[in-house]
This record gives C-alpha cells, sequence and structure tokens, in this order.
C-alpha cells in the first residue's frame, strides 16, 4: 500500500495531509464581488463555489471571517459569482494580491463596477459566466462562513461566443484544459 | 454585448441560464461513499464538494434529498470523499448510472467496502485523496442538504506516486487538463 493514513506512525497530521489533499482538486476560479452600503466594488478570488439546487437556482460561497469581502455580504446580502475564463486570468492577480488592490475594478472587462446603484454588483463581461444571487441562509463553521444565494440573474455569454474553456487552478497554478472527444 | 441576461427581452429565463452556467464550470469528480447501519456501503458521485475550513480541517458536500446515500449520511452523521484520478472513469459509472448499482464496490480498488466495522468507511486506494469526514452541522436548502463534516482522516497518495491528475467534468464530459509551466 503506497497511501498513508493520518492514524499511520511517523505520517504527516490531519490538517498538512488535509491541506496536501485539497490541492489535489481541479477547481474552477471565480471572482466574487459585491458592493458595500457606500456603493464601493468589492471582491475576492475563490475556488470553493459551487452550485446548491436547481429548484430553487441557488449557489453556495464559502467566506473566510477575515476576508474584506465577508461583511460586506453579511450586511448587504447580496453576491455575484464570476466564472473566469481561461483567457481573462490577468484580472485575477488583483484580487490574489493586496498590492495590486487598487487595480480590482479598473478593467474594463468589469460592468456596473462604479455603479450608484446599491443593488447593481460588479459583474464580468466575457466570462463564461456571472452569476447574481440573494443571500437566503447562511451559517458560520470554523473561519469561515457558508453564505446561500438564490439566484436572481444569470449574465451568461453565448456558447458561440465563447472564446476559452474556464480558468483551472491544481495545486496552486493553472491547469489547461482540453475537451475529450 | 454579446451577453445575455434574463432580463431581456426573448432570453432563457432563470432556471435555464442557470443549468447553463453551472455546465461551464470544470469540477474534479468525487465519489461520496457512507456505511448503513446494516453495514452495507452506500455512495454517489458528486461534483458539488467543497473544503469549507482549514481550522478546523473540515469538508461539505451537497445531497439532494432523493439520493439514496441522503438518509445515510443524515442518519449516521459519516461521509467519506474519495477524489477520482483521470485514470479511474471506470469506477465512475456504477455511481452515476442505476443499471449498474451492483458494481458499485466490486472494484478491487475499493478497502474496507464490507468491514463489518460501521465506523469504517468505503475508501478508494490509488484515488489522489480520501478524506473520511464527521458531519458537524446540516443545512436543508431546496432540493439539497449541505453535510459539513469535521475531518477524521485523509488517506492520501503519496505526490511521488501519482500517476494521473484529478478526474474532470466540464459540460457533461471529461476534460483532461495538463499542468502549465
Amino acid at each position: 500500500m503506497l497511501n498513508r493514513s493520518i492514524g499511520d506512525v511517523g505520517q504527516m497530521q490531519t490538517p498538512a495531509a488535509f491541506k496536501d489533499a485539497m490541492r489535489r482538486i481541479a477547481s474552477s476560479v471565480m471572482l466574487v464581488t459585491g458592493r458595500d452600503v457606500d456603493g464601493l466594488p468589492h471582491g475576492m478570488a475563490a475556488s470553493a463555489v459551487i452550485p446548491v439546487s436547481m429548484d430553487p437556482p441557488s449557489m453556495l460561497v464559502a467566506i473566510n471571517r477575515t476576508a474584506g469581502l465577508h461583511p460586506v455580504v453579511q450586511r448587504t446580502r447580496r453576491f455575484c459569482v464570476n466564472l473566469l475564463g481561461d483567457d481573462q486570468q490577468h484580472l485575477l492577480a488583483p484580487f490574489s494580491q493586496s498590492a495590486l488592490r487598487a487595480e480590482r475594478f479598473r478593467s474594463d472587462d468589469w460592468r456596473d463596477a462604479w455603479s450608484d446603484d446599491l443593488e447593481q454588483l460588479p459583474w464580468l463581461a466575457g466570462a463564461p459566466a456571472a452569476v447574481d444571487c440573494a443571500v437566503e441562509s447562511a451559517l458560520d463553521y470554523g473561519t469561515h462562513t457558508l453564505f446561500i444565494g438564490r439566484v436572481l440573474n444569470v449574465h451568461c455569454e453565448e456558447s458561440t461566443q465563447l472564446s476559452a474553456s474556464p480558468l483551472v487552478w491544481l495545486a496552486g497554478r493553472r491547469a489547461a484544459l482540453s475537451l475529450s472527444s
């Protein structure tokens, strides 16, 4: 047996083994956005985002309580999930590096980033999909809050116009995808 | 603008647009397993599985309340997340086609599938990772229950022994992954 288990003597303890295990999951990269009560846009990069139910259409995002986006979503009960395309990797860095924070919503690809309408969240044109949600349920667990949002609106690039597959992350790096026949 | 929005006249309504959007997310394929109180193994294929928190190490799975695995996890408060490798695609069909149900735990790759120990859940040898969890919190939403499990044990193939990247699904099909430099 080549498997290790935390029960085995001399092996990794659970937290390290778990972290290692989670790096083996390939996931699509999303930018989750919100707007605070002063009208300013906020966002973070996330991969812990899943559809919950088709009836009603709903999504779940796990947000660390130390993240700047957390109090915004907590208070406004709104978030928008922007699925990044493989050709949109340049939009990721401002959301994952705090030194680039000022660049977050500078790209022309963002729509409604600086809207006066508090109900209108920033969404990414040209993204494979942008899904606007209203929080209906929230649950704190460990360091995170799980926000479950009912889908209000879907911005979805026409399939014929899709230029790229989604941006996928694996083991801390970009992974290229190709559809098999 | 090439984007469509459900607000636009003549466009898709939210449920169809949402379903289309979710097909654009690339996700790793997992087999989630459990054991009922009679000792029988159960399982289902899933992609709505995410890590929640590193402290404590924890994972979330969304399970449809009509799934056979649902009452098992509800009652026993245990589940095991098995991340499938790209070379383990043959193990998926029995869990996604009910006609092949009898084949589910026949493969020699399964460990402890038929154990007398109710505490020991089926886990997949050779998988990139198998993560054994105890449910600490659950939340019903729409058609699904979200089960949050604290990690009890991690079976994790040594990196040097990993023969393949994870099995990734996109738009209802297998997608091949390659790590970029």
